[in-house]
């Protein structure tokens, strides 16, 4: 854990997000756009096994800026679900890089299928935990050795915050800010990105594989 | 306008995102995740001046894989706010490059104070449009011929559809996957984002540059 508040620090929160061939955009690139509206009181780098292009599952391809090998400790380690995770659960030199990647990181934050990749690493057992709704029977077989919860929008166990589907990864984040900074700086940065913010981590309108929208 | 509804075509609907040097993530990946979701229904290019990679306000890069002056009339262009519009609103060249992609595209749509830089190339004059409500002063006065909409989470004018700020972009191109596809789509892609739609452009929480968050 962090231990004095980021609000206080004179070093920006360091945040470092995962990318993967076929991650979800919306899973990098929302909470990016939170940690980013706090200015230079955070530094986001992205990371990946090399420094190449890497292609989202729908195509536009982000460029990293840091090996993951490379990652120092970072305060915050972003990690995105995406079609990619379902080779990468097999993967065993990525899953090894991320390892030691979350190991170091104070904070390790997944949104969707992220949290299929971090419960292959081992660091979730015995922990509670969540993930997409709609891929929530593969997610929950990577481990059986997680307390899988099947209605969350998010779910914070020690330094592991785990988020539902995709736009949930927003609203974690901003819960992350709120822990990190303050509620008021969540709540600005919120209406700064005009984005009306789930602040209830229970309320869970996806639980099931269902939706609200109608 | 799209005469064939793209639910009936055989061709992919063509979507093109412009980036620039201090473009906002979400103006562009919020909207970029909807159409992505949709698989093999949509083609997805990142365009920008020249092909090198292009740095967002937060810092982040992506990768443009194609020239502005090779778009070729795609059925949707992007255009994104960031702080990178309070200089481009001068930049002759890219207003220019600009112009005559939005010219060919069947459907130009703008979020946040992208709506300025189309202002400026002069296609939105005598039209009705919004923009991002914290710098709506500043956006407002890029066009006086522009109609500017005050009040709305986006606003829809023959082929132009602008977006107020930042996550009304995810809430506009819902609207403009349902008019292009059907209710049903945009309904089931909102669903499998875990995002809550606001399906009403009328209702904008954060006209006048306040916030429903609290």
């Amino acid at each position: 854990m962090i231990e004095t508040p980021a609000a206080n620090s004179k070093n920006p929160l360091t945040v470092v997000a995962v990318l993967f061939p076929g991650f979800e955009l919306l899973d990098v690139f929302g909470p990016l756009e939170m940690f980013g509206l706090l200015g230079d009181r955070t530094k986001i780098n992205l990371t990946a096994m090399d420094l190449s292009p890497v292609a989202s599952g729908a195509g536009p391809q982000a460029l990293p800026d840091l090996q993951i090998s490379k990652v120092a400790a970072p305060d915050v380690l972003l990690i995105p679900g995406g079609p990619g995770t379902r080779s990468l659960v097999e993967d065993s030199r990525f899953l090894e890089a991320l390892s030691l990647c979350a190991e170091q990181s104070k904070i390790v934050a997944s949104v969707c299928t992220g949290s299929a990749l971090l419960a292959r690493t081992g660091l979730l057992d015995g922990r509670t935990a969540t993930s997409n709704k709609l891929a929530f029977d593969w997610a929950t077989l990577q481990s059986a050795k997680v307390l899988w919860q099947p209605q969350a929008r998010w779910v914070v166990d020690g330094k592991f915050w785990t988020s539902s589907g995709i736009a949930a990864g927003i609203d974690m984040t901003l819960a992350l800010i709120a822990h990190l900074f303050d509620t008021p700086t969540a709540i600005e940065t919120a209406n700064r990105a005009e984005y009306l913010w789930n602040q209830n981590a229970d309320s869970d309108p996806f639980a099931g594989g269902g939706g609200e929208n109608a």
